[in-house]
């Protein structure tokens, strides 16, 4: 199995790269091939814009998804883009390793899902959920952050943690056909002790271990809707 | 009132770009001050990084939130994050207007948020939610998007619009302390016809003509918390 660890964190020495090089040598000793894009490491920039397209199909107004395609089958993606994109259709699994910042992905690994899920590679037309282009692929999301589990869930203080990340499980990975592993949470890495973060890279190993047992989130069918994406009446929706 | 526009779309003649000054102009003929932040065309810098300290607290270990308490406190942030902060604390009213990318903000309002909601600012130790460092102040989210408004809701294709907005809305600006005024969506914007557009500013000037009458966000309270957010026995919380 091909993995890609896209990492974005902007400690090289935190526990959530730690868990990045745990989970890479994990994979490694399992006999697989490990990618990592370590984004902060090689400066990726994480911004769409007019200029990632150096030959525009309308110079006058900017789609950048319509740009994305014309770039993509033109072959004149700028050269970042084009290595994350190589990396990304080499995967079996994505895994997306990051620190979570305001209950959502970091800037950095929110710009790389922007600029690097290109519209007709990755998605496209009705190309979408179980019908995205990612199909066959799997994603498993892992990430740090500083609130306790008894912060999540119903009736606490945040609310659902799996809603909350929803833009980036459902409507980013789900949404490009990937099976969407359940997320991996090392909680309140800032304020725990060594030991404790030692037991959470040792779950981290089980859970790299196990991950053909993980079981994946609930996605959408499309073919529980029409081609305006009315659902139909016998559908059994979300 | 003053009134913070944040704004970030990477195509300057874009839809959204023109509800951002259809907004600025409806509420300067109502009296109010605008000030507009518009992220591509002032080329913001969205990666929360270790360059963005030039003194460190802890020059061996970037933890972000400590560094942007300490640079607070010592007057040492950079330029570009000190003009934002003073932008914010003017501000009486802050919107966030953007197109829908992935779900989300696109990466450049989400390097927004990461760089420029500052620990012991806008929020810090048991300062959120009702008791965030923002209270007082109002925000609103102005976005447009692809889809159509039948593919979101109960029992849609992709869910409910304000769950997968919940970061921002909830994990964002109602953590921070904000009121979050009920958001303003512009579907199917890119397929749509001239007219629908004008019919589309038209209803944005009679929402910011309404706002007062908007309605607000359900947000949590930390008065039904205890001190390690488990909820209290009497508590009513979602």
């Amino acid at each position: 199995m091909n993995v890609l660890i896209v990492h974005a964190h902007p400690e090289p020495q935190s526990f959530c790269t730690a868990m990045m090089a745990r989970m890479k040598a994990r994979f490694e000793a399992q006999g697989h091939s490990v990618e990592v894009s370590d984004l902060y490491a090689e400066q990726f920039d994480p911004v769409a814009k007019a200029a990632d397209f150096a030959e525009r199909q309308n110079p006058d107004y900017l789609v950048y998804a319509l740009e994305q395609r014309h770039a993509s089958k033109t072959g004149t993606l700028p050269a970042d883009i084009a290595r994350e994109v190589e990396r990304l259709k080499c995967a079996d699994l994505l895994v997306l390793n990051f620190p979570l910042f305001w209950f959502s992905v970091p800037a950095m690994l929110k710009g790389w899902i922007d600029r690097v899920f290109l519209s007709g590679l990755v998605y496209g037309g009705r190309n979408f959920y179980d019908r995205g282009l990612m199909k066959g692929k799997q994603a498993w999301v892992t990430f740090t952050l500083g609130g306790r589990e008894h912060m999540f869930g119903p009736g606490s203080v945040h609310g659902d943690l799996e809603g909350l990340l929803s833009p980036v499980l459902r409507g980013s990975l789900g949404y490009a056909g990937f099976e969407v592993l359940k997320p991996f949470a090392a909680y309140h890495v800032p304020y725990i002790a060594e030991e404790a973060r030692h037991a959470i890279l040792e779950d981290l190993d089980l859970a790299v271990d196990t991950l053909h047992n993980r079981g994946a989130l609930p996605m959408p069918s499309l073919d529980h809707f029409d081609a305006q994406m009315n659902p139909l009446a016998n559908g059994s929706v979300r």
